[in-house]
C-alpha cells in the first residue's frame, strides 16, 4: 500500500480538527514556552554558563520544530513561523564546519563526540533530520534540510566510510528511520545505505562490553533479522522496528520483513494493553514477558504508543493488512490521546490503566523519580520526549487516513477530511470515535476499499441512498462508484465487553467496556465507592449521557464495606449507575481513582 | 490473663512436636553451620581481619542462642550445649569492662559507640539480653545473664542517668521489650524504668534530623501514646508495640493500652494478610495504607508475622480476648510456618500470596536485592534475621497455648501437650491444624475456658462421653470438671471460602479457601494451567487427598487460552480437579506458580 501524506489531506472539521486546532493554538505554543523557560532553546547557542543541557534536549527541540512544520503547512501563523526561523538560525549558527551538531557534546564534551554509544547522540541527530525533512516538505524552510544533510553526510563518513567512531550503532534507535526519511525526501541512496548498515550491525558486533540485560534493553541482543520477540525499552524497540519495516519494504528484504511481522504479532497478541500501550514495566520502561500487563503500575509510555503507530503504518506500506490500522486506531484513540490533558497543556509520560489515589500518595517519591508524574498531567518533564512527540503525531495524523493500491483508494481511518485523488475530490464526514456513521462523497468515478474496524458489530452500506450488501475482502469493503456519488456506512456502534486472554493474570475474571474504538474507564470524579470492586453484570440499559466529550451510564453494582477484613460471607453489593468516560479523557477533573477492567 | 510458660508445658506429640523435633535436629544445627561459615561466631572474638561483621550479626547469634536455650530446656543435646557454652564464652571474653558488647562497634568503630541511632546497636543488645534471660530460665547458663545485666546497667547509666549518648531511642526497637523481659526475670525495676523511658522518649524529642518518611519508618513520628495507625517497617513497629503492651500492662497505663488496641485493630482490620502477614510493601519492608494488600509483591516478612504473635500474646496478658489467639493461630499456621522449608533447612524472608514464575524470572535481580530470594527457600541470608527468629518462636510456642485467670485454665491453642496446673495434670490431644477433634483429660477437678476458634463452623462438646450444649462466653467455652474426667471437642472443620473486604482491591472478586486455621493454596506442582484465572464455583465435593502433609481436591474450572489477546467473547473454561495444599507448605517441590485468591 502506498500511503497518502498529510499534505494531500485537508482536515475539514470533526474530532481530529478539534485536536489539531488545540494543538496549534495551545499545545505547541505552551511547549515552546516551557522549553524556552527550561533553557532548551538557549542551549542551541552553545554558550556555556546557562543550564547544562540534558543529552536529550536537541531531540525535544527537533520534535517541536517538526510539529510546527506540520502546523505551518496547513495554517499561517506568523508568530510560530518566527519562532521556527529563529530556532533554525540558532542551530545553523551552532553547527560545526564538519556538519556535526549537538548542543551537549560540542559545548561540554567535544572530546567525547562519537564515543558514547548510550548517550543519544545519533538519536538527537535523527530527530533533527526528521525536523529538517518536515520543514522542507511543508514548504517552511530548506536551510535546516541542507544543514542536516551535511550532518548526515558527516555521520556517513565517520560511521560507514572511515568507521572511526567508537561505536557502531546508537543505544537509542531513531537515526535509522530518520535516514530512511531523508532518503525518501531526496532520493539519495547513501542515506538508505547508512540506515541499512546501522540495522545490519545491530546485535552482531562484539563491540558490546555491557551485559545481556543492557543488550536486550536496547535491542542489541540479536541481529535484527533474528529478533522475533519484542524486548527491552519499548520506545527504542518500536523506533528500531519502524526502520526495519521501512528497509524491509524498500529493499524487498524478506527476512527483515518476517522479523517485523513476528515482532508485531508478539506485541499485539501478547504484550499490548487494550489501550494500545506497549512496555508494561517501569523498570527500563520496557516490555516484560508474554501476557504480563499490570494495570496500576503500567508504564505504557505515550511515546511507545505513538511509536507503535509508526511501526504499524510502515508495516502497512510494506504489505497492507486491516489489522495494522485497527492497532493504530486503538493506540491513537486511547493511549496516545490520554497523554494530553483536555486543555492541551498537560501531559502524561506514563499511562496506567488503573489509579488508586492512596497508592499514588503512598508512592509519590517513587513515581516522581520515574519521570511519571501521576495522577495529574504536568506541563513539562525533565525528560520531555512525550509532549512534542504527541503534537507532531496529532499534526501528522493525516498520514494515517488513506492509502492507494494502484487506482484504488483505501480509507483506513474514518476522519472528517477531504482529498483529491485520481482527479476526483473525495469528502469524508465521520462521527468517529463517538459514533459509527460515515459519509463518503466523490465528485467522479472511483474505486474504493473501506476498512471495516475490528470493533464493529455489523455495518449498513448505502450507495447513493440505496442499501447494498457489502462485499468484504480481508476486512475491507470493496466498492466502485461509476460516477460522482455518495457512500454511507453505518458501523454498528455500542458498548461491548472485552475480555483479555486469561493468561493476562492481572485481568483474569474481569472485562473492559469498549465503545467503538474507545476504551472506557470509570473515575471517582463520577462514581463513589471502590472502583476496583465494581461489577457490571450486563450492558443492557446502558445509555449515553449528556456530558462532554462522551459519557455512558451503565447499570452496575458496588460493594458495601465489610464488617471485618476477612469474612465467610461474600461482600454485599448495591446497585448504582456507573458513569464511564473515554479512557483518554481520564484525570481531567482532579485527582481520583480510575478503573478500566471490571468484575 | 496470666500466661503459662513453655517450661511448664510438655509437647508430647503431634504437629508442634514434629516441628520442634525438626527444629532441634536440623534447623538449629544448620543455622549454626551457616552462621559459622559466614563468620558470625568468629566475629564475636573481636579480631580484625576476618569478614567484617554486619551490624546485625550479634542479633543473629543471640537469636540462635535463644533457640538453643529452649531446646536444651526440653532435651539434652551435648553437642548443642557445647556450642552454646563456647559461644557464651566468646561473648564474655569480648565484653568491655564497662559491660558494653558489640562485635561491630568495639572492633571497627569504637569512637562511634552510642552515636549512630539507626545502626542497630541497642537492637543487638536487646537480643543478647533476651538470649541471656532464656539461657538462665532454661537452666542452661547464668554467666551470660549476669554479663548482659551488666551491659543493661551500662545502657541505663549512659542513656538514662548521664544521658550522654548521641541519641535517645534506637532506630530499630527491640531493647524495650528485652528490658521488660530482664525486669520480669529478676524483678529489678531499673530495667522497667529504662524500657518505659525509651518508650516515652520515642517520637517526642527534637533529636530527629531526618525526614518525616524516615520517622514514620521507625515509628518516631509521634509519641507512642498518640500512635493509632500502624506505619513504617513492620518488624520495627511490632517489636515496639509489643514493648508498649508490656509496659501498659505492668504500669496499668491506660493511654498506652489504648494506643496498643488501636494499633492492633488497624492491623487486623485493615493491614493484615489472610496468612497473618504484616507489612505489605518491599519499600521499607513496611505497612502501606489501609486495605492495600498486594499478593504477588507482598513483603509479609517472616519476622513480622512472628512479631505480630509477640504483640498479640502481650495484649492478651494485658486484657485477654479470644481474637488475639485467633490472630496468633492465623500467623503461626500460615505466614510463620511458610518461612521454613519442609526439610527444615531453607527459609523465606518474604512470603508472597501469589507467585508467577515468569514475573520472578523477569525480576530476579530486583528480588535478590531485597533480601528475598524467591521462589525457593535458601539456607542463609546476608541479613538473616528470619531463620533464628523462626526457630526461637517454634521452640517457645509452648508459651502461647495456655493461660490462667485465677484458678481457671484457659486453653488458647489446641496443641497436643500436657501440663500441671492447680495440682491437676491436664493432657490435651489435638488433630489441629488438619482436623478439628480435641481431647482434654484432667486427673482432678478443674475449671476451664476453651477458646472457640474464629474459623469453626460449629462445635460438639462431650464431657465424659456425654454431649453437652456448650456455654460460650466471649468466644470461650466455660466448663468445670468436678473431678477427673475427659472433655472432647469436635470443631466442625472443612473447607470454606473466605472473602476479603472489597476495599482490598487486589482481592476484589476473589475468595480464598481456608481449612480450619490453614489457608490453602494451589501450586503448579499439582495443577497445570493459569492459576490466577482458575474459578472455584463451589466447594461441594471437595475431598481430602492422601498426600502429606495435607491436600484437598476441589472441583474447579480453568481457562483455555484465547485465540486473541482481546476478545468480545469471555474465555472458555474447562472443569478440572484443583489440588490445594496448606499455604505454609508452598514452594517445597521446585519452582512454580502459586495462588491463594481464586475467582
Amino acid at each position: 500500500m502506498e500511503t497518502i501524506g498529510y499534505r494531500q489531506v485537508e482536515i475539514g472539521g470533526g474530532f481530529l480538527k478539534e485536536l489539531q486546532d488545540r494543538n496549534a493554538e495551545i499545545s505547541v505554543n505552551n511547549i515552546y514556552k516551557r522549553f524556552d523557560e527550561t533553557g532548551r532553546f538557549d542551549a542551541l547557542d552553545h554558550v556555556r554558563g546557562g543550564r547544562k543541557p540534558h543529552i536529550f534536549w536537541d531531540s525535544d527541540v527537533a520534535k517541536w520544530l517538526e510539529s510546527a512544520a506540520y502546523i505551518l503547512a496547513r495554517r499561517e501563523d506568523g508568530a510560530l513561523r518566527e519562532k521556527v526561523e529563529k530556532t533554525v538560525a540558532r542551530i545553523l549558527a551552532g553547527q560545526d564546519a564538519s556538519g556535526y551538531f549537538n548542543s551537549y557534546y560540542q559545548v561540554y564534551a567535544p572530546e567525547k563526540i562519537f564515543t558514547e554509544r548510550t548517550e543519544h547522540e545519533l538519536y538527537c541527530a535523527g530527530h533533527l533530520i526528521e525536523a529538517a525533512v518536515a520543514l522542507k516538505e511543508a514548504g517552511v524552510d530548506e536551510k535546516l534540510y541542507f544543514a542536516m544533510k551535511k550532518y548526515a553526510d558527516y555521520i556517513y563518513e565517520r560511521f560507514y566510510v572511515k568507521r572511526d567512531a567508537a561505536f557502531t550503532t546508537c543505544g537509542h534507535p531513531e537515526i535509522e528511520l530518520a535516514l530512511v526519511r531523508l532518503y525518501l525526501a531526496g532520493g539519495e541512496k547513501k542515506y538508505l545505505t547508512l540506515a541499512r548498515f546501522f540495522l545490519d550491525e545491530r546485535g552482531k558486533k562484539e563491540e558490546y562490553h555491557y551485559d545481556w540485560a543492557t543488550r536486550r534493553y536496547d535491542q542489541s541482543h540479536l541481529p535484527v533479522r533474528e529478533q522475533k520477540e519484542a524486548v527491552g525499552h519499548a520506545v527504542r524497540a518500536l523506533y528500531l522496528y519502524s526502520a526495519m519495516a521501512d528497509v524491509a519494504r524498500i529493499d524487498g528484504d524478506a527476512a527483515l520483513g518476517e522479523a517485523c511481522e513476528a515482532l508485531y504479532h508478539d506485541i499485539v497478541r501478547r504484550k499490548m494493553y487494550i489501550t494500545g500501550g506497549a512496555g508494561s514495566s517501569h523498570h527500563g520502561e520496557a516490555f516484560t514477558f508474554a501476557y504480563d500487563l499490570p494495570n496500576e503500575s503500567a508504564y505504557s509510555e505515550t511515546c511507545a504508543a505513538i511509536a507503535l503507530a509508526f511501526f504499524c503504518l510502515r508495516l502497512a506500506r510494506r504489505k497492507n493488512r486491516a489489522e495494522y490500522h485497527d492497532t493504530i486506531e486503538r493506540a491513537f484513540y486511547n493511549n496516545v490521546l490520554a497523554g494530553e490533558s483536555a486543555d492541551g497543556k498537560g501531559f502524561f509520560y506514563v499511562n496506567p490503566l488503573a489509579m488508586d489515589i492512596c497508592a499514588y500518595a503512598h508512592n509519590e517519591s517513587l513515581a516522581a523519580k520515574q519521570y511519571c508524574p501521576l495522577p495529574e498531567r504536568v506541563e513539562v518533564f525533565d525528560c520531555s520526549c512525550c509532549p512534542p512527540n504527541l503534537t507532531r503525531f496529532i499534526e501528522s495524523f493525516g498520514d494515517y487516513l488513506y492509502g492507494k493500491e494502484g487506482d484504488v483508494l483505501l480509507v483506513n481511518q474514518y476522519v472528517t477530511s477531504s482529498l483529491l485523488t485520481e482527479g476526483v475530490c473525495v469528502r469524508v464526514t465521520s462521527e468517529m470515535p463517538f459514533g459509527g456513521k460515515v459519509k463518503i462523497a466523490a465528485d467522479g468515478a472511483l474505486r474504493l476499499k473501506l476498512r471495516v474496524p475490528a470493533w464493529k458489530g455489523g455495518v449498513v452500506l448505502r450507495v447513493n441512498g440505496k442499501e447494498e450488501k457489502p462485499v468484504v475482502e480481508e476486512d475491507y469493503i470493496e466498492i466502485a462508484l461509476a460516477a460522482a456519488g455518495e457512500i454511507s456506512l453505518d458501523f454498528c456502534i455500542g458498548p461491548r465487553f472485552v475480555y483479555a486472554d486469561p493468561r493476562v493474570r492481572q485481568d483474569a475474571g474481569r472485562k473492559a467496556v469498549q465503545y467503538g474504538a474507545l476504551v472506557l474507564c470509570g473515575e471517582s470524579a463520577d462514581n463513589a465507592g471502590v472502583l476496583a470492586a465494581v461489577r457490571i453484570p450486563s450492558l443492557e440499559g446502558a445509555v449515553r449521557a449528556d456530558a462532554a466529550p462522551f459519557a455512558l451510564d451503565v447499570r452496575a453494582e458496588r460493594p458495601l464495606p465489610a464488617s471485618s477484613l476477612y469474612s465467610y460471607a461474600p461482600p454485599a453489593y448495591e446497585p448504582f449507575t456507573l458513569r464511564l468516560v473515554p479512557y483518554y479523557y481520564w484525570a481531567n477533573r482532579g485527582k481520583g481513582d480510575m478503573q478500566v477492567w471490571w468484575l
